[in-house]
């Protein structure tokens, strides 16, 4: 297992707890959270792979359900017994940045290798990293968090326009320059994070 | 024409008449409540189609168009008759648990001939069992009812878990699984609303 | 460059343009409004590739990018410099117009040649013009103009139709009898807009 790997599987989790904690503050039942948990953290592979028309790789092996289920057990025990939301605590925003640096190169990667243009690998990378938690989102009502936790999408977007240009432009192998990608988009959002940082509105 | 696709047609009636019925509350113009019918009834395959990468069926042959325009059509001249809406009647009900059945199972054969994985299986078989009312709900502004009638899509979810294990673990054909996995799931639904049950809400 | 592809280039830089405006009306932040602007411009295009299974065309090439960067950053001047929302002005109605009919056309020609029946190819000509917009509304919490602003779609759907006999019933090249779909579906709208039309409210 590549550290790719492990960042990925640790993204699966965090997201699918995620999920899990929008649906209790929902006031779903049960059924409900497990949808929103396994939606959240695939929704945006099968996102990626529906624009780059192939069969979403989330539904076909073994090891991604997993990870997912064991996140939206986990959720589901630790408000039962401990009756309190984690999703807001910094260890679960430390791994939501892991899993959103892992999402968003990999739908960035997938694009350049589909052949795409920026803005069609920055839009997959986006959609990888936050098309799960947009979906939970609209699903639930609220207004995706895309468009109001604004340095999130940048964090992505980032990831993927430095991961293209050193691909396209300075020749480096999307593997290698996805390596270099992942800790910046990760290390921003974390920053981001620490500082409180926003966009500057427009006015 | 054997039982299923003539499950199949009651489902699509069904599904366009309660689209229709949507359309109506929300005020709508002809053309609105037309589109909502054909979104209702429709929707569904199309995600189904979407997931697996084919052109959608719904969209290339002749005979759905017909049924889901007659459903239409009765839906609005019933309403203009009677001006009673027959959406919360008993019969549209029972359509309705026809067409969730053969949706569902329909979807759920789709996945598993894709080569899909449980989570995969079952996600396709809700999605094309309750996606075209999903979409009708997103775009009236409603919350999907499939968050909020919590035995509708648990029977989607069971009918594609039993033809799942019947076929992978007990070697049935998707075929002869799929008639008694949609006989159960329409079972399931029917007693679910003649018994009013609930899932536990999680607290 | 045919007065297709004119046509087309007017449509992305008007539908960027609204986009822009409803992130401003929405007081997000400039990443939100250039999301805003090229989900607008590219929506209805990735839809309609969706849909019949091929990598999205405007996620491939150049020409589209800067257009739609183009409608983007002007949109955004202009408000800087004259704070005034131009989205309503005739000029940008007009400009929608023009792209609502080019878009349209693409649409349903791309449908024809996929071999869609009628509901098909109206669907994807309707996706295709009117998805943009449909897609940065979701997004931004308003109930799609599609159900409300009903002669909009409704000249998607007729240009789609006369498209749609043109070929299959008359015989016309797709290419051919879409310059006069393009011609007419633009002229309905600006009549619509010009004479104020509405559908008949159902009741």
């Amino acid at each position: 297992m590549t550290l790719f790997d492990f960042f990925n599987i640790i993204g699966l989790v965090a997201f699918a707890v995620s999920g899990v904690y929008k649906g209790i503050k929902k006031e779903l039942d049960i059924l409900g959270i497990s949808i929103l948990g396994f939606l959240t953290a695939f929704g945006g592979g099968i996102l990626r792979d529906i624009i780059i028309n192939r069969i979403p790789v989330v539904l076909t092996g073994y090891m991604d359900i997993s990870f997912a289920t064991g996140g939206i057990i986990a959720g589901m025990l630790f408000y039962k017994i401990f009756k309190k939301d984690i999703s807001t605590s910094t260890t679960v925003k430390i791994f939501d940045a892991i899993g959103l640096a892992a999402f968003t190169i990999s739908g960035a990667i997938v694009g350049i290798n589909a052949g795409l243009n920026l803005v069609g690998v920055i839009l997959l990378a986006v959609l990888t990293g936050t098309g799960g938690g947009m979906i939970s989102d609209i699903l639930t009502g609220e207004v995706p968090f895309i468009l109001k936790e604004d340095v999130y999408a940048t964090c992505s977007i980032a990831g993927a326009f430095i991961l293209f240009t050193l691909t396209k432009t300075f020749g480096f192998s999307p593997e290698s320059a996805g390596f270099f990608s992942l800790i910046f988009t990760m290390a921003l959002r974390l920053t981001a994070i620490y500082k409180n940082w926003h966009l500057p509105r427009f006015e």
